[in-house]
């Protein structure tokens, strides 16, 4: 049977397990001090170009997205989202659970468009209530989106501008960074990222990594106390060499964005056989996610050879579905996934 | 100056007042242990015809809000309103501070339609991922509505269906029950909510008290340790009598009801007198709140006179405003208004 | 039946009630925007001799002492108390519920000796290891103790030092401090409470209000947006007015402290008809509880006379009980009282 | 250098560290739907004699204690521990960030002494003011505790039946309970904790897992919707293969314990030739820590070869130090400690 269910089905990539199992018997300090975790933190912000950046490893994306909210906001402020954002709808509302409102506005494509931010921040501030509603204190965004979509640099300038001029920081979910950053078409890299955002994590659970998420504040100002604030959380681990290693795997000769290539090309195998043989693709993303339209009759037809999403139905007799790849994906599956299309 | 900005501007109805003055210098067990309380919710519990009901006091409603929704939902649930839910808008978070999201589903002026409900539910329990979603735990509306409209009992026991169908309490906001319950064209009384409803609140603070609502379980099936609950959430009054003795006079010879009427009463002369000058009523809504679309030059021109709530802007030279009338708005001061209109 | 069995068995003292019923039908703005509040935090400015000091009113003394907690500390802090503290004891949880551990340190008879905290704070300091501790956050006395006792102004000074010298205010709670002010001996006045505490509380719901405590920042430091943390606490009452009235009155012509001596007075002839009469004084306090040991045959014959407070088994012959007096104590009863020991 | 300074130094045993790399490309399903997880738990049930038993795993223990915590403790309700278990010292305030209260006992080593507990409880319950106070709600003992002691199977007893004859869970934090299992002397094994403790955790961070605990519930009784309460905590690995893959190999062949014994064989013969040498144990303990007061010269010497931890200073002259073995300790290290001492 064929997988394209997610972009977490295998374990990690070969050559962070291979560093896994060469330092397996190195007596290391705990809680991230040990010098894979420096390294890496390192390596992490040479990428970013942002000597001055500050790195904490996390082990999993919710548990990051809930850890900084709750280091970042104040009492007073919430969460600016997309309505479709993973913080607002997939995270079990670990987010109100350390006592935030995630504050939604609509989205475009998984997107939050800089008019949209703008309008909603102008319009809170021009409520004459606002005292008694919940401030605006920082605004999530994904890149990808949940929808496998991108932003471009002008987006990313343009949420920057409005934020600061709000003064409040933006943040970005890189839960699948890797595979945005090498996407067709996209002018966004690594470093443009550290200059526009104010927070961001690099997800290594769905690349490349067997868990673990790598934040980074650019500027160097992460909050006072943060190693205490992460244990409070439940989010420091023992073990911190777990993802410290992972990280520098990923961080050394580029190995992040090498392997990230591989689920662009596949993807994009995949996109174009489902053009090609007049499939209706539901959503362009240029990542590696790709959504299509099938008639069910067809979708169960194709479920008894791979396994894939369902993301939701479209109408009595269509659906849509989705097909992930990843770094682990292989030619060979991803033919014949087109062969039964 | 005439004021109509809302309906809590003056202190308690004289009767009410009255029982606090008479009443002062006895000498009271606290925390809600003393006869007036339990005189009160006697006299509640036999307003809704459930002799079975039990009845807490708490002194303001966005506490009684907090405190309810902290005590029934599990911790895997939110709290369904609409978008415009007094809840959602214009509790500065306080849902969330007690670990819940609340769940929007869009409001009709001000109201949850059961149609929408209905699909809210059916679609949260078909999405084959809502183990990672917020459960819906709970269904907030309010009556009044902050739009000042009523549901219809057969809208109330469309929602109550619903409820107990996905079996999740149905809870009423009643911080203006009064004006709702005397409303002209209404089919719903106290007894139709205790019977619909499983949770509610009476609303005092701006019904006659000082401060005050009245939480009723009609069934008589409140959580356990409620008093530890209710002090835990630093909602428990060391002289609960503040609270049952007021609620006491309120239900001592139809007072409630009696001194709504007033709010109805000068809320039908504005809106009449309104709708023969031509002006623009914005929403249209039975009880004390008046929603009304000004050219900007006149709103200006009144406010020299009277004061109003700004509600919202409604084009470049028009603002919709509300006129709030209470229990202690009075004939003159109405047709002062009028006069200016 | 006599009662001594606490201070708030009573309404509001005459002149606070007759505030409220001579501004009762002025229309008033809400949420504490009155101008009896203004005036109110004005008078007790003045009583502090800190024209500065900001001023916010709640309903009681645990909401008091939740929502300061939640609006000063720092996530990974804490609020350092006595092992007797209120806080700790008393409140069901609503530090905790606020998500802040309370801290605790050995008291000595309700009180935090200064070297006990200097000990507790270089302790923490000097563990290696506290980065995974809870940081001590701010320090929490109360002034009365819950055991009638009182602060010194030298180990007032102490502990503002030691705070100030770990840069963690200190916070006074002050839901007796008018009995507090007026007892025989003190040397501490407001103005030294005001000078050496960063915040404290004057309690109201306990000196002669209906309800209410004044919280008083005296350098004017208050955190930014206190109202909407006020709020998100479910702690600001629509008609703010019920708290300014009351605070204006019992700040007017030293109210305060006159109504407060009735209850030393009446305490002090309980206290040395028992000394005279050879009972044993469990705890010795200078303020309006008084704490003695009984046989318990002498216990149940007292109690089908006069209500008191059942403190603590002793032995198996004795208990602890403790008679409260207050404003409103009257000589008649305290005469009674008296006759019956 | 050598080091002993913690039992968390290494990665992961070699056999555990084998599985994840047999299993790598094996494509699973994601949240521990794994068949890994399922093999892992029901031989865990196995090993617990338990068939019945529910299993879920975390990453790491603080995160373990504050979920499990959430889940069960009712929100007027507090998690019971001795004064210096790792949940009231260690945790950075987990347990008060979901909302809860550490009610602590006086610990004795470690251990809360059943009569401590069933003091505790009496005089909790004979309180006549108990409402306002927070109620027990679960016991929480570690097995090892912090200091390395055990409880005995009639200890065990007393604490489960007293917990059961007020109705609360028994709750046990095994982080190191692999070194307790195999200690010399203790008469508890796996299906004892399975039988007398309502929920326990099979620490994997501290033996031989590169992170991991298993929470069983041996009644098979667990809340419902755990897996969305344990996501909305942060606690849900989307690739749940690593710790069901690590938890499987562990519980096969008894890997669990029989690597355990190296900890507890290492650990006895610095035991004994600390004791030949003369030096003081500060406490006597049977698993894998160590405590000894030396002379701070000779601290300082030891220091310059060995890591070890640093526990708490005993007099000025004087610090007690702990030697911590493991799975991974070598005999060659153990005996180059032992000629340095």
């Amino acid at each position: 049977m064929l997988s394209f269910v997610n972009d977490y089905s295998e374990g990690a990539h070969p050559a962070v397990l291979q560093r896994l199992i060469d330092t397996n018997m190195e007596q290391l300090p705990g809680y991230g001090r040990d010098r894979y975790c420096s390294s890496a933190a390192r390596k992490i912000a040479e990428a970013c170009s942002c000597p001055q950046a500050q790195v904490f490893f996390m082990a999993g994306g919710t548990q990051t997205n809930q850890t900084i909210v709750s280091c970042i906001l104040k009492p007073w402020q919430g969460l600016v989202a997309a309505d479709t954002g993973h913080v607002n709808v997939h995270e079990a509302g670990a987010i109100e659970a350390v006592d935030h409102k995630v504050l939604t506005v609509e989205g475009d494509r998984g997107k939050i468009r800089p008019d949209t931010l703008d309008s909603y921040l102008e319009g809170f501030y021009a409520d004459g209530n606002h005292e008694q509603m919940v401030f605006p204190g920082m605004v999530y965004i994904s890149h990808p989106t949940e929808y496998g979509t991108l932003y471009t640099r002008q987006e990313l300038e343009q949420l920057s501008d409005i934020c600061h001029r709000y003064e409040i920081p933006l943040y970005l979910d890189g839960a699948r960074l890797g595979y945005g950053l090498v996407a067709p078409g996209t002018d966004v890299d690594l470093d443009d990222i550290a200059a526009l955002c104010d927070i961001f994590y690099i997800g290594g659970t769905k690349v490349g990594a067997l868990c673990g998420e790598a934040v980074v504040f650019p500027k160097g100002d992460a909050p006072e106390h943060m190693s205490t604030m992460i244990k409070r959380r439940g989010a420091l681990l023992a073990k911190g060499r777990l993802l410290g290693i992972q990280f520098d795997a990923l961080f050394t000769d580029d190995l992040y964005k090498r392997i990230s290539r591989n689920a662009i090309d596949t993807a994009t195998m995949i996109k174009e056989a489902l053009r090609e043989r007049g499939y209706q693709i539901y959503m362009d993303s240029p990542t590696n996610q790709t959504f299509v339209r099938l008639d069910n009759r067809k979708m169960e037809e194709l479920a008894e050879h791979v396994a894939f999403d369902f993301w939701e139905r479209s109408d009595a007799d269509h659906t849509i579905i989705r097909f992930a790849t990843s770094w682990a994906t292989s030619i060979e599956d991803t033919k014949a996934l087109i062969d039964l299309l």
